[in-house]
């Protein structure tokens, strides 16, 4: 008998028939002899409806108050998908993340979690129950208040509630067949990856895919947790997330692609800081002002300097929400760095081609900018990991530079992707 | 310096514009120097849209997910009112019924209170922060679950902690002045008591009257706490519920009138078993078999024995809700309690008139039953107590009967009552 942990988002859950039929998908899981535990969102829109409820009241509303409001969205959803199950003649129990054991750091809006306790779901699967646990949520033991986890929290919940229990898999359910080898509304010959490392889904998640969030998936390999993301409306395999795949070789057999998956992404901005004195320690001044401020910096790229000048150009990328505050402290902080001067640019897009086949072979990049330049398409700058190669195209050939690239690696399928309605989260 | 207890019902908090001026209520009120605690309802119809949406899941919601459900609302509207005052510059914090220590039996939908330790609440007032409660909730220690308080749990809460606290007032704001001698939309000419004994209240409430429920006046009765029932809307005086008015004789003062308010109840229906065996413990057998329904009566009035059949007539009245059970009940103990039969009659009023004063003043029921007669009204049953007397009338003149007594009591005020929209709740 196993244990499965299943998470189950907003729009799966959106109105009281989705409610039922989730129910019915829960019983069903359980009746084949399984434990389950549900880890579960608000119901549709509820989150942003309380956020916008909560900015009525007042611009800038207490971040403890806040989580107490938002966590009201779980504990509904949660109750009725018990209220549900049991309606079905199945001993079910709702649980808030402080009942269920998830004690976080006090980080109110984006809590980290310290430990999971899970004792009274322990005690509720040991009678036969199935449990529910309302996501996005957690407890902080010194000042007894409720938390909230921040974006993709009832992922991170439900993977946390799997390495806790010990479960088999964790399911991530969600209203496409799974994690695609690229957005199939901007790529139509994408198809459903069938296994995928965590490492790679990292990259994936990083570079733009939009179905699981990072720090799950993080969090599920750290604890060797397997997911398997696949669609609340029917029974096929979806995705599996998993440690590695065929043993130590990534690609080792021939069917495995070297490519996993191409990603887009058209929320980031480029700033270059023109003119920058090429002296050790002008990069780590610069880079100190910006991570003062808190923003997140992707890609650097650091162009050689021209000897005769004795200048060189530094460029990153950052999401477009926090370039004003980089350019103010950059602004700021010119007359100690001695730049000569910023340029800015959000009309940027950014593509990755994510693969744990491209360790062991040789010559991705160089299919990737043939690809690339074969459609006329300019790469502006590139940065690379292990299982991951990024290069920032114009904002407008993006979308084509996915087609161009998905193909040139032999990701289309043979059939058009079934595109769903939803963000696929 | 004083602690006050504030109580706001879901049409004082229906929006977030409501909100806000609540919060600025309460920060006057702190201004003033006052400690503050305040327990809120969720807003608006909130509670009754959960309870439909439960229903849309299942026609059987389990109670103790009902209860995780329904507390969210008062969540919801405390967390709101604690940012709201917060904004304002003004340290405010949210508990909810188990944070607080409202400590409750299991009951689930109808908790009883069994104790109350607000230690959080105590530290925050310490602190000089204006507390919030959520209403209606509660915390069961056994099962560590979350509990609802039944009708009326809002004021309940508020009285509650105002007795724990040993706060000096109790004030119940509502969407009218306060307590109106009688409805003002069925009686135009009633007008606001300034004082009432909780006695009084009790009766008036039991009668019908719509402002304050029953368990909370009892449980500040009991406790010794003052209750001021005032408008959310002005900063008028309302009215203040007291142990007792003017030391140990009520009425003494020839100001005070001799009946406090009317009360119209057009929510019972009369059951009258017929041919009851005049012989002893008939009557007992009768009210065992409806008591085991759990059905709430009210009056009951039995017949003289007609000599010659040695049979009597028993007549009860109870809430219509309940009236098919316990006919059903009755059916089915015919055979043993030996009636004849059963007459089921929904189309009753009940009207009272409660008044301390009655104590010391004859003639109160000679001058009621003189006031319906001239007015052509019959008097179907009569059942009192010590500050009350209530009759039964035909439904249809239960309104008009309640201004005509309004009238003889002397209550008439001298302008028209205003009348605000809402239920006086």
């Amino acid at each position: 008998m196993a244990l499965i942990v299943q998470k189950f988002g907003g729009s799966s859950v959106a109105d009281a028939e989705s409610i039922k039929r989730v129910a019915k998908r829960i019983v069903e899981t359980r009746k084949a002899g399984n434990d389950v535990v549900v880890a579960v969102s608000a119901m549709g829109d509820t989150t942003d409806e309380l956020i916008d409820l909560a900015h009525e009241v007042t611009p800038l509303p207490d971040p403890r108050e806040m989580d107490m409001l938002l966590t009201t969205g779980e504990r509904i959803s949660m109750a009725l998908l018990a209220m549900a199950i049991k309606s079905m003649g199945v001993e079910a129990r709702s649980y808030t993340g402080s009942q269920a054991g998830m004690i976080t750091d006090a980080q109110h809006g984006s809590a980290r979690i310290v430990d999971v306790t899970p004792v009274r779901l322990r005690e509720a699967l040991d009678d036969g129950a199935i449990v529910i646990v309302a996501g996005f949520q957690g407890f902080n033991r010194d000042t007894k208040d409720i938390t909230t986890l921040g974006r993709g929290g009832s992922d991170t919940t439900a993977v946390a509630l799997a390495a806790a229990l010990g479960a088999d898999v964790c399911e991530i359910y969600t209203d496409v067949d799974g994690i695609f080898t690229a957005d199939p509304r901007v790529v139509p010959k994408a198809h459903k990856i069938d296994r995928v490392t965590s490492e790679e889904m990292l990259e994936l998640a990083a570079a733009g895919a939009k179905v699981l969030y990072i720090r799950a998936v993080e969090y599920a390999r750290r604890h060797g947790v397997t997911l398997h993301v696949r669609s609340s409306f029917n029974n096929n395999e979806g995705t599996w997330v998993v440690e590695s795949i065929d043993g130590p070789n990534e690609g080792d057999t021939v069917e495995e692609p070297i490519i996993t998956g191409v990603a887009g992404d058209l929320n980031e901005a480029k700033i270059t800081v023109v003119g920058v004195p090429d002296v050790p320690g002008k990069a780590a001044e610069i880079f100190t002002i910006v991570a003062q401020t808190g923003a997140n910096i992707d890609m650097i790229v650091q162009n050689v300097s021209a000897a005769a000048t004795g200048l060189t150009d530094i460029s990153f990328t950052l999401p477009k929400s926090e370039g004003e505050k980089v350019l103010t402290a950059l602004r700021a902080g010119q007359g100690s760095a001695g730049f000569q001067s910023l340029q800015y640019d959000d009309q940027i897009g950014k593509l990755a081609v994510v693969g744990a086949g491209m360790r062991t072979s040789a010559g991705v990049s160089a299919q990737l900018f043939r690809a690339l330049s074969d459609a006329g398409i300019n790469i502006e700058m590139i940065s690379t990991s292990e299982i991951r190669i990024s290069v920032v195209t114009r904002a407008d050939t993006l979308n084509e530079a996915m087609r161009v690239v998905h193909t040139a690696f032999g990701l289309d399928g043979e059939a058009e992707a079934v595109v769903y309605a939803g963000t696929g989260r």
